[in-house]
């Protein structure tokens, strides 16, 4: 196992994130804010109305840039929209990214932010490869944990509950014509969140799909850019009207990407017999998910079967579930935090995995999804949690 | 020849076009003027000021859709910003898709626009490709001609300006999550327009990027979806920095796609020493282009050569550049018309082609080019304009 550990450190997307910028970044001792005078009311803790992304909380953070200027002032500002020039780059260019990370309320009404700074980092790269304004990932941090503080009371302290946290920096150049963005806007909104399963953990079934290839080898897969998620909707709606839950993307050599917007492992016992946790390697096409990156380390640090990143294709995955080899099948992600599997539809076979039907999971899917929970809300310490 | 013809009718994208919805569209008949009550001043025309994309006119269309309410009445309203929504999924996922075309000024005054039909063909494509509403594009046609009549003194009238014409249809969903938006803006703002090369044609130098894919098949590629243009913008500024203008966009095996924003196109004597025009054909990795289509058209009619569609290897392309086979080369677009090409650089070799340096393009691509002029300006009449 030693092996593994090292190179998993020595590969790991998120060892030794540098965070700084060589240009000159806004910086958090500068921040202002300004609260609102019309405080809104918060919707009930209620899973079936706190659902994704429905509601939003009383303030934004909002940091403008122009190559002229350098970056503004960052500024917590009450909830408001944007006034966007018709002609702005991000409307025709999509050169724009984002991030997803989520903040929780922990014992004595703490405020718990989960590995925010690998968000800064992968942020940074998503910007840079789209000709948007660099930064400093830890002064973004703190303004970011400014603006969870002031609207601390929108995070929910029910189990099950937190307030997602969506960084997004846009284009606003305001002239036509592909290029870079003289301007851009980066914004913080935040909105509190029910349980992605009300009631538990809740298998689904996946469909391969090999017509729309999400993301190839030379394209962006590896960045959160906003162009990466329009093409999948329609998939999406279709996948779902042949009664799958989600699309898995494949390229055509049958090489397993990720499922829907979440990262995919798989735990299965080798030709060898030996038990092993797999999943595909960050080649490039894939994103390199905080969560995919919290679970290696959290299996590894287990240490009760091999945890292996490689390529991985689709016909071992399903010889794998015919030999009765496949224990289980996960997918991960920062809305979800784990996505039991109980199917793949793939060539007109749908191939079956048992699952523990009291844990509504795989028993080790479900003991990563526990320590992740434990870990977020408080139950067991981690480095990986910053107390703001 | 004839049957090449007769091939080219049948799979023409723009062929037997159908521009109608099967869900209900919004009306021209319904569309409200309200003029504005300050008229910006015009810039002078200058192709050093009235760059592409610079400036815009005193008025914009807007169409609004929703689930629940369908399309909303088109309006010509002043010139403004939007106001949307920090979570709209524009923002996030670049659900969003756009169109180009022009409009010029004609004998008499006369407005002409230059096949717009295939523009709402297009965009009707794009808008399904997201789940984006549909609508009947000749409906948008005639919103759009009313509003070029409105802003008709921004037509410029000195020779090689046009007016340039912009929808975007935008998803304005107030809710975070990967999924089809529930509401739309459909917009079309217009922009006065220098010629590209001030001084006649300039030859380019473009580079064959290996490392970056604009388009796999399974992509979107044929779509006018704003997330095919975000990852370009770096390639271009890299490429640049080694002396070429431009990216030629292939796939690992060599096919040939694009150049920059450009369909392509290249005239050589083939192995068997016939003289072709060639052009990649549209494999659903390639823009659709109107002008590429109008040039297979206006070349067949010629009828002095072959026409062809077909895969295009970039072997086969520094092949015949390296027997002197390659009469002339150049890409085509909107924007820039026709793009003659000196030099491809390609496995740390410049490939380069003589052109007429009286022309500043090879003399193909010069009477090409001079066509389509005239037929834009009203030299010469053709059932691609209509004059509105």
């Amino acid at each position: 196992m030693r092996s593994v550990f090292k190179n998993f450190y020595k590969f790991s997307y998120y060892a030794n994130m540098d965070l700084s910028s060589p240009h000159a970044s806004f910086q958090a001792r500068d921040l202002k804010i300004i609260h609102t005078q019309h405080y809104i009311t918060k919707p009930p803790c209620d899973p079936k109305i706190m659902t994704f992304g429905a509601f939003h909380t009383d303030h934004l953070l909002e940091i403008d840039w122009s190559d002229k200027m350098g970056w503004s002032r960052p500024m917590i500002v009450p909830f408001k929209n944007f006034e966007l020039h018709p002609f702005s780059s991000c409307l025709h260019y999509a050169i724009e990214c984002f991030e997803g990370s989520k903040a929780y309320k922990g014992p004595n009404n703490t405020i718990r932010v989960f590995r925010l700074d690998c968000n800064m980092f992968r942020m940074k790269h998503s910007a840079k490869r789209l000709s948007l304004p660099d930064f400093d990932g830890h002064e973004l941090q703190k303004c970011i944990e400014a603006l969870i503080k002031v609207d601390q009371d929108w995070i929910p302290d029910n189990p099950g509950f937190s307030c997602y946290i969506r960084p997004t920096l846009i284009a606003t150049e305001e002239a036509l014509g592909v290029r870079a963005s003289s301007r851009a806007k980066l914004f913080v909104v935040l909105c509190p969140v029910g349980p992605y399963f009300p009631s538990g953990l809740k298998p689904v079934r996946v469909f391969c799909n090999t017509i729309t290839i999400r993301s190839y080898p030379g394209g962006v897969g590896e960045y959160k850019v906003a162009g990466n998620y329009a093409p999948t909707v329609l998939p999406l709606k279709e996948v779902q009207k042949i009664g799958f839950h989600q699309n898995l993307w494949l390229l055509p050599d049958g090489l397993v990407q990720e499922m829907g917007v979440c990262n995919l492992f798989f735990y299965w016992k080798n030709k060898q017999g030996e038990n092993e946790l797999i999943t595909p390697m960050l080649d490039g096409t894939i994103l390199p998910g905080v969560v995919r990156d919290s679970i290696l380390n959290l299996a590894k640090q287990i240490n009760k079967f091999k945890v292996i990143e490689r390529k991985v294709y689709i016909q071992e995955v399903v010889e794998a579930i015919s030999e009765g080899r496949m224990i289980e099948m996960f997918g991960c992600g920062t809305g979800v935090m784990v996505q039991p599997i109980e199917a793949i539809g793939f060539n007109d076979k749908i191939y079956e995995v048992k699952y523990n039907t009291n844990l509504n999971s795989g028993e080790l899917t479900h003991h990563l999804y526990q320590l992740l929970n434990e870990i977020q809300t408080g139950e067991r310490s981690h480095e990986w949690i910053s107390i703001i």
